[in-house]
């Protein structure tokens, strides 16, 4: 047998993370692996819904008597508090394991300690393995709102190679591919709230919604956010039976973060007038592009009016991912 | 000693003839790798200049008595007649070696035929080994050359990741960074012409060369060609010493490209205008995009109009390759 390294456990430990994204809120979107002493996987877990038991204890319990004397792999740093379960670090050393190793520091004062209440019990405590990764990956957007008090928000929009959003005609579908067009559905899957403008409300007349591959819906649908202040029609399909739609009556994109504060992680799908106000606001903490190998001109582009006349002024961000998805390629932006 | 790969000796046989493209016009630039009988390189080579001796016959000259009894991988078939230079196929005989692998068929009557010659010496012939990789790569302007009898255009461009060649103020001194201008240099070092509209010169003034990192010429300088009816300064830079300059007074891509017949590899670097002109008239082979990660908005764009109104109509195109240049990424398309 070979034994994985601590590297590659963390990264098991991520991907249990990114299969609960959106379905833990307010709690942090954790995953968790237990090594035993051979080295070997014994047990994984991942933050259930509130009120479920942590990551840690879903891989101690997966774990057994292989706990004892193993290491637990997390991608956060174990909680210390009683909220509506009982510490992590309490089971952690129940279940005798010797060492426990994660990835970023609890940055919530009341949850945090945890490493130290480790240590005073005799654990070896490894802080720091993929804190960058798990950072920029499953705990990003709590991490955002757990340092600012407000949601994070990811600007997404299809394009052309050359830029634009739709053809001179105004028709848009389909830009991308069904691969990307399903990568979108995936995303709206894990999220809190998708925000569009009346514009693209009666543009596209759009539903929103997140749906899987035969077309049904998925099980967790995010909010839907329709902002401005033309009437919507009651035959919109946003308003369908589907999830539940909040209209709100502003063109200010701080209102309407402050109008979704009790969410962590809402995606903006609006045109190109809501997106050059949110951006303009410096609002937007991330974007995601889907670009498509065509070429459309004309005067239809994905965003207009960024605040910028000069390229000594441009928005500065960083790509922080490039990856094909089907014939298109997905390109990341954080600021820079 | 470990025994590389056939694959692994095409590549470097291909890494060669890129070394050389841009300075064998009128022969392809070919990259040959002579391994011995223990599948050990014993020498590699590429075309020369015109008259100078061809990638095969480089190579077996730097393999001496190793030749004997090997493997000769080279990237398009051994030509098989007297031009300036004696045929290719002579010189694998006389060297002894015992198998020919190559790449590309040789697509040209005069000097195709030498497959055939190879196997009546009783040498093992091997066709076919990472083809596509030579098509797409060392050999592509110098085959659509072959196929059309017009010049390879790539059109080039650089945008922010909004679409836009220029901030509202149509600033863009620059979009992208040190690292992606120094790769268009590169490529600039290596083709034979490189077309602007007169807008272009106006706009920015270019000297178009080719310049290597400390800022001096480079060895080759491409021809400069300005197409457009403008009266062009004399005080312009594109009409500089530092390269050949040619003004076409017309704007039909088609007209162009016959100016340009006698040429292989032509880089489009125009603004929107003309290279819209290019794309609608069908006349671009392939567009590389360097993408800042920067947002500008504002009405400039890489192209105005491509000749689409309805995205049903989008030109369709095909990535062939995704690259992280610096901080930008760079986009290759092909015809999809």
């Amino acid at each position: 047998m070979t034994t994985p390294t601590t590297d590659a456990m963390m990264r098991l430990a991520v991907e249990q993370a990114n299969g609960v994204k959106g379905t833990t809120y307010p709690n942090p979107p954790v995953g968790a692996v237990i090594v035993d002493r051979d080295g070997q996987v014994a047990g994984v877990g991942a933050t259930q819904p509130p009120s479920g038991p942590h990551a840690e204890v879903m891989a101690l319990r997966r774990a057994g008597q292989r706990a004892l004397g193993g290491t637990a792999v997390v991608t956060l740093e174990p909680c210390n508090h009683h909220g509506r379960t009982p510490p992590c670090v309490d089971a952690l050393v129940a279940a005798g394991v010797s060492r426990v190793v994660y990835a970023v520091s609890d940055p919530n004062e009341v949850a945090a300690g945890g490493a130290a209440r480790l240590a005073d019990a005799g654990i070896e405590v490894v802080p720091g393995v993929l804190t960058d990764e798990v950072t920029r990956g499953p705990l990003r957007e709590w991490l955002h709102k757990q340092r600012t008090g407000l949601p994070h928000v990811t600007w997404k929009f299809a394009t052309s190679v050359d830029g634009r959003s739709a053809a001179a005609d105004g028709s848009s579908q389909w830009i991308t591919s069904p691969a990307a067009r399903a990568d979108v559905h995936r995303r709206r899957a894990v999220i809190d709230a998708i925000v569009v403008g009346t514009g693209t409300v009666f543009a596209d007349d759009p539903a929103l919604t997140a749906r899987l591959a035969d077309g049904s819906l998925a099980e967790h649908q995010p909010l839907r956010v329709v902002v401005g202040y033309r009437e919507v029609s009651s035959e919109a399909k946003v308003l369908n039976d589907d999830s539940r739609t909040m209209v709100i009556r502003t063109h200010d994109p701080h209102e309407v973060i402050k109008f979704l504060a009790d969410r962590t992680d809402v995606l903006l799908e609006g045109g190109p007038t809501l997106a050059g106000a949110f951006l303009r606001a410096g609002a937007v903490d991330r974007i995601i592009a889907y670009v498509a190998p065509i070429l459309l001109g004309g005067p239809i582009t994905a965003v207009d009016d960024v605040g910028v006349l000069s390229i000594a002024h441009a928005q500065r961000w960083r790509f922080d991912g490039v990856e094909p998805i089907g014939p298109d390629v997905l390109l990341s932006l954080v600021p820079g």
